[in-house]
């Protein structure tokens, strides 16, 4: 199925400073970019950065004022497995290395403080059966509301919130299923189906030989996904790093399917 | 300099169980790995990890029992710098891609929440300077004591108890040079000197185009560390990670000077 | 000096429910309260409650729909001394028996957590000279600033976050003076010159025998505070407590010096 | 039924400072203090302190070196309502004024944080049902294992540890009991059958009039508990607090039944 995106973002810049951005489409198994273009106005150098976590594009605000960042592209999102409690969980020696990275605790998803609960709760389930049993519980006990995180918020502050946004959600499902020597990752993806229409955080846990998108806030189809930036959580995936101060002016997020 | 380094680890298993270990030292710019022999006891199968951030073997502990590693190597240290104030830091658009990953808040290292403090009191310093600003104020306010921290104690903790062991020294140190737009990372290192002999925690900034190591423990000189693992922080360089459980029996890691 | 405060909270309430309100100037050594009346428009249910730690009026709201409470008074201000640098503090055995939970760690002011601190601190200081120097501390290190807490914010986190409000402030002065074994209370205040107009979080200290105002934010000066309630921290003094729901329609302070 | 219970603590003092004591048993409505001696060798000067909240005696050590504290009485407990299920909870309004701090969020009982998960998992519950539903929730999701908690260890790291021991099991009821406002207070107990023998942290609830004991470790029967202090949480019923440095030499606790 093919896809139209599209990011828009005005931002003032009072002096010179640099930014890395994470607005593309990237290219993968289970996605294609068929075609793409970024383009800053007033025109602006900029250089991909090759960052093995995330793909990170650096770039150099240098003018003053009123900036403009326009993405589009068209991508082709392939068979994805929406069911994925018949996925078996890898073994750690069959893990690639640079998957490793993603068993380990980070920032915003302790996974170290929730392995007491994750044991006691899905102790008995492996692999896929687990990440849809977290999945469910997070679901069931977990709601959906702005105003309850801010940036600080990590997954043990949600666990005990109960409460959040789809950052928060994205971060207690990483948590939990990193608890259970699951691999688990952080996404950013421009969402088929979100309303109203923004960049959506939802998570990739590795099972059965590879990264598998799962999102625990229900909101829109996985096959509707355009993944953008991976990391550890949301410390890697932010859209936009201003390494100075800006002024946003609007900011706006598109998905449409192609006919 | 010519050190040779040497870590033996025993440990029970009582089933059959996966680990991943970084005890092996590293080659880089400012040292160079001369000789080195990694032996399980008995016969193990390894295999080296592709970890993007630390460099992990991965092993595979089948027998029952009583396990025994030991590694050797001669380790020849090249010329380092050991004072870094008169270094600078780079712009953002001049750092290499992989270098990125390590200006963000992590786990034990949540740089987010300190860069109030850090703008406060090392605001008109850059580069060098302030990393040398930063160990001097950890030096004169947090004390070296164990029994303090635990496993879950990250660089804000520390920052209020006002005293820790290495690794917490690192984690705050690495914290404060992040929340001011300075790429640092955890490393462990082989220090000789160090008394007790044992795994060092220690920290690496980057600051005019390489990796520095630099110590807020001043427990041993930088010009006699063997590196070992770098990481985010200590979620990353954990010298064994055991996927089960094992009984620890001795562990003993040693450095010398050879003549 | 006389004062005139008024307070007018209005609600509306869609159930039945209950509040307990804490709006009246309470009588003392240094403020003797000359006139008052608390009114609720419609008539309402109301109790004076006899909690030791502070006094709080319990009112029921049986009237569904909008509800006004009006509270007016005279309080004359007695002499208040301004300086507390001079005043000791006293030895355990001197203290009364109810002062004594106000050395103890609350909810917001997790004093055991900044005794290391304070001792590095402030460590050759005590009673008055220590407290003046801790608002000193206080002053110049952190930034009276809104957005950065939210209602779960202790003194620990203002401590890391170097900014807050009135209630911040007050806090983290109390939780200092406390692990230093100085008793410091919790006060809410109409503080005349205040601007905006607003009930004012400040604290009081024990020193040389009896309670005394003081204020880490410098926004308006002591020898205009009518003080209201008291407790541990903010979890005692809420002005108002509602045990439903109920929103806001307006709620207005005032507090103007009778010629 | 009657109970004799005994504390001996020893313990060796540097220099001269002040203790506060709580180690003897209280009277109240369920238990009476038939006879009892606290003894100090060598002599030493003591006071009651009239605490609101918890009852201290106020001692103030002058000898240096070893000094032992001998607590002896006779108690006899009198009928107590093992099963809280029945009992309704009172309405804001007929609460005692000095039970109404016991509503409020403290140090470690930090209630306001776990009225969402209070909700979902017990909102459908009022009064002693509800209590009791906390309380079998507690035994069946939190493990008694010593190790997992320190000192700063709150109701929430409990919540999230699913681990702890008796203070902390009372931590989180008492948390879970505030979230529904319900007062809920902490207290230390000599309890018959406790093995090893040991001062016992539990808890009371407000309800139907009184305050009940209940112990969410079910260790041992609460027929058999002599109350000692109350207070908010452990910052208040320490049965020590050393205002200096002491070394513990011996601390015993006994209780037994009278034939």
């Amino acid at each position: 199925m093919l896809y139209e995106v599209e990011a828009s973002l005005t931002y003032d810049f009072a002096a010179p400073c640099e930014v890395l951005l994470q607005v593309e489409a990237a290219d993968g198994p289970d996605q294609r970019v068929v075609s793409q273009a970024l383009t800053f106005w007033p025109m602006m150098q900029s250089a991909q950065a090759e960052d093995p976590t995330t793909r990170q594009r650096r770039t150099i605000f240098q003018a003053f004022g009123r900036v403009n960042i326009l993405y589009r592209a068209q991508v082709d999102i392939l068979a994805r497995e929406p069911d994925l409690s018949t996925l078996s969980a890898q073994a750690i020696r069959d893990l690639p290395g640079d998957v490793l990275p993603f068993l380990r605790a980070s920032r915003y998803s302790p996974s170290d403080r929730m392995e007491s609960f994750a044991d006691r709760e899905f102790g008995g389930l492996t692999g896929g059966r687990r990440v849809t049993a977290i999945v469910d519980w997070i679901l069931k006990h977990v709601d959906y509301r702005a105003g309850v995180s801010h940036s600080a918020t990590t997954a043990v502050d949600t666990f005990i919130d109960r409460a959040g946004v789809c950052r928060d959600f994205s971060h207690l499902l990483i948590a939990l299923c990193r608890a259970a020597d699951i691999p688990a990752r952080a996404v950013s993806v421009y969402a088929w189906g979100l309303q109203p229409p923004d960049l959506h955080a939802v998570a990739e846990v590795y099972l059965q030989g590879a990264w598998r998108l799962v999102d625990a806030t229900a909101l829109a189809p996985i096959e509707g996904f355009v993944r953008v930036a991976t990391g550890r959580d949301a410390a890697d995936i932010a859209f936009m790093t201003i390494f100075g101060s800006a002024t946003l002016v609007e900011q706006r997020f598109k998905i449409d399917q192609v006919a």
